[in-house]
């Protein structure tokens, strides 16, 4: 695992997705690994943190999540575009070998058998709270996020420093299509 | 109501919160007005649109939405931050005249008996589909989008036009305390 990757404070994990980014969401079960794209997750406690995403019901992705209960949700950057609209328009019900295609790189992170994004900028390790009318009726899932962890160049002491990283570190927020728009500038509330 | 006021197609409307924006949630319930702030909203469905949001219990407005289950989700921009973190770290319970402090504009919307907060980019009218379980256990509220409206000046034929338009329409981006990121440059995916 990448020195840089640090554990963040999980009172403080809800800040990584507080902004509203594109995920990706990635989950391994009986050996399947799987990664896709959603724009549609957001944050909905803060200590302990728990988090809501919408998974469609086609996606293999969901089916390793409810097979097994555990996923990853990462915030990819904006070197990761081309990635994650692949990632998001592919699945792997229909093309085997998606995650080889798409060219993910994918790693351990100790004591954790799930699949983590390398390249990302933070993730979030999470257990799904089972919630069965939800899923069935709207695909809303429900999780405990259970550990967090981030790239130090981006994300340390609990803040996002966009304004002071690369650009390419920039979490990239979905439209539609291909258009994404990368978050900007700080704007400060004093 | 300004003439640039449009409507945007129904089918369109979850692409005004698909990039994660914090946004303004309004509603009127038999003769009160309250609006407060909130991060966590989110898409849920495109055709026919629902979101979800997330509503503690101690806020007012809240309350006028159970009482009512109708409420305005809306889109604020740059120009609105200082109004966006009064209305968010301000309770009506506390203070009655919390709207008029804020200075927040409210205007009538046609055919509407809720109140629009002037000045943002985007307006979603909503009603609440009764999950009375999720929004006990976890403050989650879900509705459909039976309306939607943009300025003209940065949303228009189903896009926003971040890009061109003045940089002050620019989305606003909730990480904590006074702390917002403007949404910034494109990034397209071919």
């Amino acid at each position: 695992m990448d020195t840089r990757i640090k554990p963040v404070e999980l009172a403080k994990a809800y800040r990584l997705i507080n902004h509203g980014p594109t995920v990706l969401v990635s989950s391994r079960y009986a050996g399947t690994d799987d990664v896709m794209a959603a724009a549609w997750c957001c944050a909905l406690d803060v200590d302990p943190p728990k988090l809501t995403v919408v998974l469609e019901s086609t996606s293999k992705t969901r089916s390793l999540i409810e097979a097994g209960g555990e996923f990853v949700v990462q915030i990819p950057t904006v070197k990761q575009v081309e990635l994650t609209r692949y990632l998001g328009t592919h699945s792997l019900g229909e093309q085997s070998d998606k995650l080889a295609r798409s060219g993910v790189g994918i790693f351990d992170m100790p004591e954790r058998n799930q699949p983590f994004v390398a390249g990302c900028s933070g993730w979030l390790a999470c257990k799904i709270v089972r919630e069965p009318h939800i899923q069935k009726q709207y695909d809303l899932f429900i999780a405990d996020v259970d550990a967090a962890w981030a790239d130090e160049r981006v994300f340390s002491e609990g803040h996002w420093h966009f304004e002071t990283a690369d650009p390419g570190w920039r979490s990239i927020h979905h439209v539609a299509g291909g258009h994404f728009y990368a978050i900007g500038q700080p704007v400060i509330s004093d």
